[in-house]
């Protein structure tokens, strides 16, 4: 198993879906795996008082430039009705999948990605999360009973706390052996910069 | 005199730092002139209630990667002593300037970058800002006369008030034709527009 790279996001975050439909082809091209890890950035917000859709021009501009940014990689987009929204079944569900088989869990969260961004599917919905995960070859029935346990709703919050206590504060953040990239914007560094180890 | 495009900043900003080293060639290239155009960012900071810097991990992981861009960029960079600062006297020269010399203006302004983020001048004194303005064959006693001006003050305000109604919300910010492109990790995308009219 190849050294992974972190891959931090939000599945509401428009920059963390652009990044997705590219993270696991860099980290390839130098033998890397990507472990993706989902946290809610809406905790961060809270605790800063802070979000950026909230102050209009900068929204109407993300907004614009993230449609701008996928029509340039040719990758397709649209926002969905529930935006932004706190998809917690999905981030939980990624955390199940990944103590079974990390693989998958990759897999799975990259579809989810596809599933809210260009088809609009609530990933808040339990029903939803089951059939992407399905399609993906894990037992529905048994993660639909997962998602109930408190156990693994503590998990996503504890992931959340590690992120940040990592330093995380945005989405995608993306850590190689220690070395912060924040925002879709930075990959091409980030693919430098395991070409590289650095500059 | 072709078609400019504009290019707002605020010299405390060390992305819009960065920037100022790529802009002019970039339009260039295009056969476009810029139009340097700096506000007080501060208005917007304090309208909105927020500041980027004020969140510690995002100032830490902000100085960390605006020193890498400006190395992948070969890029003199250093943080001034005193950082973030309200550089006004510089600000205001620019537009001073730009009414009897867009050319020197931009040369000037160019210059005023440099001079904070690679030798910590301090570009809200005065008397450094008509040191700098005198080496681009402005006249320095004049200028720093015009400085004290109430017209020469009231235009700052005026700008920053058409760059907020603009849109603009951050540094540096660029308008092509109209079209809005925020951040220095933008300029790729600014060459592209130029040379194909938008995608």
């Amino acid at each position: 198993m190849p050294r992974a790279i972190d891959f931090y996001f939000d599945f509401s975050s428009p920059y963390g879906y652009l990044a997705s439909t590219r993270i696991d082809a860099v980290a390839a091209r130098h033998g890397r795996a990507v472990r993706w890890r989902p946290y809610m950035l809406g905790v961060v917000y809270k605790s800063t008082g802070y979000h950026p859709l909230e102050q209009e021009p900068k929204r109407r501009y993300m907004m614009h430039d993230v449609a701008r940014c996928a029509r340039l990689l040719g990758v397709p987009f649209r926002v969905p009705q529930r935006f932004p929204a706190a998809l917690l079944a999905a981030s939980r569900a990624v955390y199940w999948i990944e103590d079974r088989d990390p693989r998958q869990a990759a897999a799975f969260a990259k579809a989810c990605f596809a599933a809210y961004w260009q088809e609009d599917r609530d990933l808040a919905e339990a029903a939803v999360v089951a059939e992407i995960a399905a399609a993906q070859g894990v037992l529905a029935a048994e993660l639909r009973i997962a998602l109930e346990a408190p156990a693994v709703k503590a998990r996503l919050k504890e992931e959340t706390e590690a992120a940040i206590a990592a330093g995380v504060f945005g989405s995608p953040f993306i850590l190689v052996d220690g070395e912060p990239f924040w925002g879709a914007d930075r990959l091409d560094q980030v693919d430098r910069w395991l070409a590289t180890g650095g500059w």
